[in-house]
């Protein structure tokens, strides 16, 4: 059996915290970590607060395989992500020559200022490398086991796609729904002896209300296809007994 | 000046880390604590799991005035959520008297099964108070400063709503949105300016990508008025005279 590969995300951002901006980042890192076998453990949603990023990013990163995060890596002051990052790690943020480089021929070659404040795109924690940015340049980057990425929803999602294919996977989290037209009250004690028949499998049970009714989806999930067939099995035959039962 | 009042928020379930459901929660509450005052400091979303609900309860109600938590307050058996509390206040985790006779009332009411399953709903930590579900009964509670609720987004906002009055709150922070057609980097050190001339007030930029183009959508934020409004005209002759400069 492959072995277990884990994540923690840490959001950052004083947009998301007043419900200014909602969050689109969360849902996309959780569908593509199912989708390459990764454990998405823990999610961290911080203020733009140094010692907050810095204290956040040390925890996840002891704990999980990989950190991703998202937010505050722009020009301006309230971008002070990659401070708070080399706090956390212990190293010094400085200019990286090579962002430095390119971000000065890019706005060069648009006849644009290369400001003070487009320069803080290029500052970085020492020893970090890039993640590239196809949208608007300024990279994220990677030190350690943290990756570091754009809050706008665009520009993250493209340098995760770049992210991706560097990370060490798991065997994939197998997963198959059953639609159940009773309520969590209805199935309760029968699904808890079929989680405990099926220990290599994960069941959840979500409740749905919807215009005054109330049903229930069960997600089983499992790594190998052979205990999520024997568990789907069980799920539906305990549906189809309280369907007999009227 | 009145007091600040903070508050931390815990989501908990597989079901968003898998992806599967994309939380709609941490958005309704974040409006609703800036509505009324409260500080939204900090998010997380665990697994359903007994001792990661436990330390990220602990964690977080020791750091702020209020925690609020959504999800694993159903009938099955991954709704785990009063153990876990009742683990971080360390204090037994019983049936209620008073939600037991409220839920088996209702079943008998309706002609349905009070299932062991449906009993779970009634166990809460030694010493909590209920949080009323108006939409399907089954109440949350509040032990300490921390309100445990549903997860399913129109019972969460409905218990939420009763639990709203219940609270201190605090001066609230006053915001303005100022449109800037022009990019963060053009704009970083003359912003980082502003903000540090108007330390009362907290200015955010968010940087906004759209079919190829930049701008940026600036925050001002602040307690006062008198202060939000001097900010707000500084910013405002900060993007007269871009546009000035051409």
């Amino acid at each position: 059996m492959s072995e277990i590969v884990t994540a923690g995300m840490l959001v950052i951002g004083d947009e998301i915290l007043s419900g200014r901006t909602k969050d689109r980042n969360i849902g996309h890192l959780a569908d593509m970590m199912t989708a390459v076998g990764i454990d998405l453990k823990e999610v961290r949603i911080v203020a733009d607060d140094e010692e907050a990023i810095a204290d956040a990013v040390n925890a996840l990163r002891k704990r999980y395989t990989y950190v991703f995060t998202t937010g505050g890596i722009g020009p301006t002051h309230d971008d002070i992500t990659a401070d708070s990052i080399a706090r956390a790690f212990g190293v010094p943020c400085e200019y990286d020559a090579r962002a430095y480089a390119m971000l000065e021929k890019h706005y060069a070659a648009r006849g644009m200022e290369f400001t003070e404040a487009r320069k803080r795109m290029a500052r970085m924690p020492v020893g970090a490398e890039h993640i590239d940015n196809p949208i608007s340049l300024a990279p994220g980057f990677r030190i350690g086991n943290v990756h570091v990425m754009a809050g706008v929803p665009a520009i993250f999602q493209a340098m995760l796609d770049n992210v991706i294919p560097t990370l060490r996977t798991g065997a994939r989290l197998l997963s198959v729904t059953v639609h159940c037209p009773y309520p969590e009250g209805t199935i309760g004690g029968r699904l808890g002896e079929i989680q405990k028949a099926n220990p290599e499998t994960i069941i959840g049970s979500y409740p749905k209300y919807q215009d005054g009714s109330f049903w229930t989806e069960l997600v089983i999930r499992s790594r190998s296809q052979e205990t999520l067939d024997a568990a789907k099995a069980e799920v539906e035959a305990m549906i189809a007994e309280l369907a007999a039962e009227g």
